[in-house]
């Protein structure tokens, strides 16, 4: 480790959290110099939906580059890229109705959210964001405005503006009535409010703590952003690409986004890639090149990006995923029971959160889970709540030695 | 192209200007659906300093790749970043007498830029930050808000604050002078100007139009930062990794940054990564986990990154640089001759502009260049100048035959 | 009117309501040129709480000016303006047991205002300010961020910052329950809420369209700024000197406030003077000369304004007050209830407001007044609330024959 | 002073500098309660050109009392205004063929140019305003922001935007030059900057330190602000009103204003009054009450006003103060060159200022003259220059008395 303690940043996290130096990973497991093997709740935040080292994805990236494919071409047109844009409206947007166009820009989910608001921001000539509280959206000063969390936003060191921010559904305050409240604000004339460009939610605050929206109030949203001629925004960033038990995760819920941010799990392989999905009318405000961004043309990631596709061909996988999401919600709550401190058990699908109430708490039991062979993270407001985000692909072996090691963790330490 | 058109947002640029559909590349040469092959002085942008495809980094990666090596890894530790990391502090900082820290965070420039305002923010308590003229620095909001260009910027759609704009050396206006005359601001109690946090400046503008900065410039920037206890942090992401015939382009120019942006290059073979170097005084006043970001531990960008180092291990990479940039220039001098324009030609080292002095006719050169199988792409206000940026490792006979096309081309359309 | 149609801005608004030129005035009475006389329920915006050339008033100044008094001394220290100091500390401080001192800043408002933000920010070393739908409190940037309606603010040409919006007690969604919801999210780290610097709140909203707050919901916003280490300020710009029937609106409510903001009556001839009463911990915070104002020493308002004070030396003036208020509402909910439209009857001692719902009707009420010779003024969103503001010194004769002017106006309109 | 000490908030200023209670005034004189005499070189801040208790205006004012004249009426029509407007219109907008409209506001000079500033925005459709270095121009949020010196910014609490600085011409780096760079930034697209809504300037810097720009100059920014479409706005609230020799300080310059912001000596006798002429095309678009303010109406400054106006019915009350400004210059460079320290002297008419290049040294030589019977004050950068305005109509013996005080005290303290 002295290598990193001469040399990195003293920014570094997660090689604090995790002390050891990690050599290679495949699917669930992360092994270390050392050779202990660790299974993997944590799927690199999200990323590794498809595990580490997907075998398919491998192949296909390996004879991608014999083949001299190219692996970074901006906003050029490619036949990588053509394949991906191709299979992405066949197997995700037509058998949904969906007619957006993709957009590709630097290949984080922050990207993806700063291309959003201004685009939102030019069709309605509007400047203020409606975010929530809890809600995390990105590092860079566009979309850390949105972000809720104190420690982010006081590394900006200039004032986060035009956001108004109010209550998520799970929130104290929050709901259908906070709705209404700013509802009424927008229509009086001496509310001393403008009203907003766009209202742009997670509908499972993932870094926030794992806190699902249900339907109802989503919905909700949807409604006040028509009403007041605001564009509606879903950040799927964490939670998109299959993770909640569906490809997206507002699947059957009724709803219309004028844009939907994906990042993450979208390139499959863990190389980056971000894209936005945007209402041809809107999307039809950009004019070429306003939001560039160097490295928009992954040619890796759109080769494992398509192959990730295919696990969405049927049903099957996504009835595993949600199988295997009830099984953790599951072992969850007896943990919760069996600890008698009436933890809070909050998740959907292969997002699924223990709210242990307190961040040394949480804490004492990650690295009690680390030195058992598990990788797994705390989130939320003061790092109380373990979030549980395996690759979906987890075997059921790894998936139960993972949680039998939390729960061993959970009982040793309080 | 039809999939393009159905499918992708209507912001993409490239493929407007470059209507065909890529499928291979090798080194300097772009090869499209049809066979047609294209000497490419374009290099994604100056991202592809080593070739598309670097048979060394190709191998590197595929092994990496089949040994299950971990290709997202966020901030915990790997082997193969210890790698980079060493090889860093061996072959480029050591030799320089460099003690920075490397800092990893998203792995775009853009969010390079962002963390290097925080942490000048955070270290001098200040908010404005000055950049300069024609600058280019990114297209998220804070790195935007240093951006120069109107087009790019009239997209945020919200007031672009706490920059203090001033000539760039060679802009009406500029050089010593305008420093002197702000430094003289700066000491009034009158001036209504508080200090700065840092100044921001690239040696060489790429985007903003092929300016060069000479040393004494940008010794006056770096001395009137002191001066007034700010950060002085160069932004190296387009013309750092040997671009201009030194690996730093302000290697030998007596200079001392506290703070480098790296990216594009940093890379190696078109995968995404940067890092900031940041002098371990400043880099003590991050606190773990700050400035985050998803994408930060790229395995295969390390993997190629550490390749690429190797080109340095002697001068003699370099000396080919400096040779094939005098050609270069050699060649743009004597089209700028025959053309009888007066056409200003620009440069340093392998990033070297041809001033057409008007955007349409330098459109009209890139089209007839794309026609006869060139790509160069025009950069500076109106994209009035065509800016040469081919890899490093690109071949005589390939940059003969570029030069030769776009002097065919010049010659056709003007 | 020619001249003024000629001559004076197009902003001119009272003159267009009132087309007429006024020449004399006397008490509760204006006089046009025709000799036309008007009762006065207007008391130009709330200044004249003691009639128009209060005799008592304009003998004393005219002693003044007979003894070469000091008219304008910003703030050197005068004679006159001792004897205005001493005798509000006797007869308003004193007895109240308030140990605030008096600023003098700019002699309006708006500057009250202006200083009150500007210390408050000082003191907490915060920036942003709590403000209420419907509160008024300026036209200049800082007190107009305050502001909240929509056709004042548009005029800014700039963002508006810096303010936090709250819904007024009596607003939909208002209450002790939106303070509730706004405690909670100031104690969420993940809120992306700052604490604000203070909280500002007019006792009854008087150009908001006369709101009455309770004590019980001054007291909960007094107590939230507590506990949020927030100054709690009070804008009794329109309603203090005795409007409502006590020198303080807030007398005899258990409120502390950390800042009152006192113009209008307080000069009490209509000549300007604006003051604020401040804590002495907080006051101890300015540093000499931080916030000046030309106007600041005006010694004929301090002449009057002392004048003035001699009103509340015992509390049969108020007792008056009080009584004339009851008449006002009476004859309000009388109108009211014989117009069968339901309308609203609001206020608080001699403030009375008739909400007619509507703008377009109000206006027609205000203009038939006019015609029939009674001055009164709409005032809250859109204009639909005729305010009834009188001089406190109006004699029940005329107090009389405007109310009968009013219900006729309000028949004949209906 | 023990009331004051008690009573009266610690932001007071000029009673610190000048420790004594004052009780009457006439012309030049002040008097204490002592009955010491003091010549005033302050005449309130350049308030009082016409004297203190100017007798014709002091028996205008009463007369107007006695008849029960209208003192307050907010922007109703009446005739004491209007006398005001034609007197206006006859003897200064007529003869020199100005169209002006007049636009009264809050009536203190900070919300002459808030009004002005929103009138730009509005009519451009921008937001940045030009300021110069050392620049005045009021305490409210707007205008704060135009202000140069650091002291009273750093009071603001909150940052002070939408203002690009220029150096003042006579400051380092200003001139033409520094126009001409500024005209060349906004000539560039890339520049990042964007055409100001305005230019603001005082054609005498009196605040800021006694700085004369020339004709040249001011026409220079009057062709920038009309080559980029901005409004220019001359802030003559100090040295309007006779003040420097003509009714105008600009007058003879060839200069043709967009608004002419006027405080100060406007109202005559020192009773509060602010007037704006605006370019009626510019004028057209206000809407009625958008820039409202309790104290527009002001009778008695109305009355005092007019009768000022009579001083420039011919010339010779103008050519008086030629001279006497004269008499005023040639005693300063006296003094200035007797002391060996080679102080400046600059100034125009009768604002004339003698810069120590000290503050504790101007302190000083203040606290001598007022000793000796003279008030005379501190203005600039750490209140180093000695800034004369007396009143316009000081007799000679005073004038020559209270320049003997001051090349007494110069001697005394140097």
């Amino acid at each position: 480790m002295e290598v990193f303690e001469k040399w990195e940043s003293e920014i570094r996290g997660y090689s604090r959290m995790w002390p050891t130096v990690f050599t290679s990973a495949s699917n669930a497991r992360q092994v270390d110099e050392a050779g202990k093997s660790y299974v993997d709740f944590f799927a690199g935040a999200g990323v590794l939906n498809f595990g580490h080292n997907n075998e398919r994805m491998k192949r296909a990236i390996i004879a991608f580059l014999e083949a001299d494919g190219i692996a970074h071409s901006l906003d050029m047109a490619t036949t990588v890229k053509r394949d991906f844009l191709s299979a992405f409206a066949e197997k995700i947007l037509g058998p949904r109705g969906m007619t957006m166009r993709m957009q590709f820009m630097g290949p984080t989910g922050s990207n993806a959210v700063e291309a959003a608001l201004k685009l939102a921001r030019r069709v309605t000539g509007r400047q203020d964001v409606v975010a929530f509280t809890h809600g995390f959206h990105g590092m860079t000063l566009g979309s850390l405005a949105l972000t809720a969390n104190d420690y982010f936003r006081n590394a900006a060191g200039v004032p986060l503006e035009h956001v108004v921010r109010l209550p998520f559904e799970t929130a104290p305050g929050g709901g259908v009535r906070a709705l209404d409240d700013y509802r009424a604000l927008l229509a009086d004339g001496s509310s001393g409010l403008k009203p907003p460009a766009a209202f742009v939610v997670e509908t499972v605050q993932a870094e926030g703590g794992v806190h699902v929206a249900n339907g109802e109030w989503l919905r909700a949203v949807q409604q006040l952003a028509r009403d007041v001629d605001a564009l509606f925004v879903i950040d799927e960033i964490q939670v998109g690409c299959g993770r909640t038990g569906s490809y997206f995760s507002f699947d059957g819920m009724d709803l219309d986004p004028d844009i939907v941010c994906l990042a993450k799990g979208i390139g499959g392989f863990g190389t980056p890639l971000a894209m936005n999905l945007v209402k041809p009318e809107h999307d039809a405000r950009w004019s070429p090149g306003e939001h560039t961004g160097t490295f928009r043309g992954q040619g890796l990631s759109f080769v494992a990006g398509r192959e990730a596709l295919t696990y969405f061909d049927d049903d099957e996988f996504l009835a595993q995923v949600r199988a295997k999401g009830e099984t953790m919600a599951g072992a969850l709550r007896t943990i919760a029971q069996d600890s008698g401190h009436g933890f809070d058990v909050r998740g959907k699908g292969m997002i699924q959160g223990l709210d242990l109430g307190d961040g040394a708490l949480a804490k004492a039991v990650t690295t009690a889970c680390f030195e058992a062979g598990l990788l797994v993270c705390p989130c939320g407001t003061g790092g109380r709540v373990l979030k549980l985000i395996p690759p979906l692909t987890i075997g059921d072996d790894d998936l139960a030695e993972g949680l039998e090691i939390l729960a061993f963790a959970v009982r040793a330490t309080t």
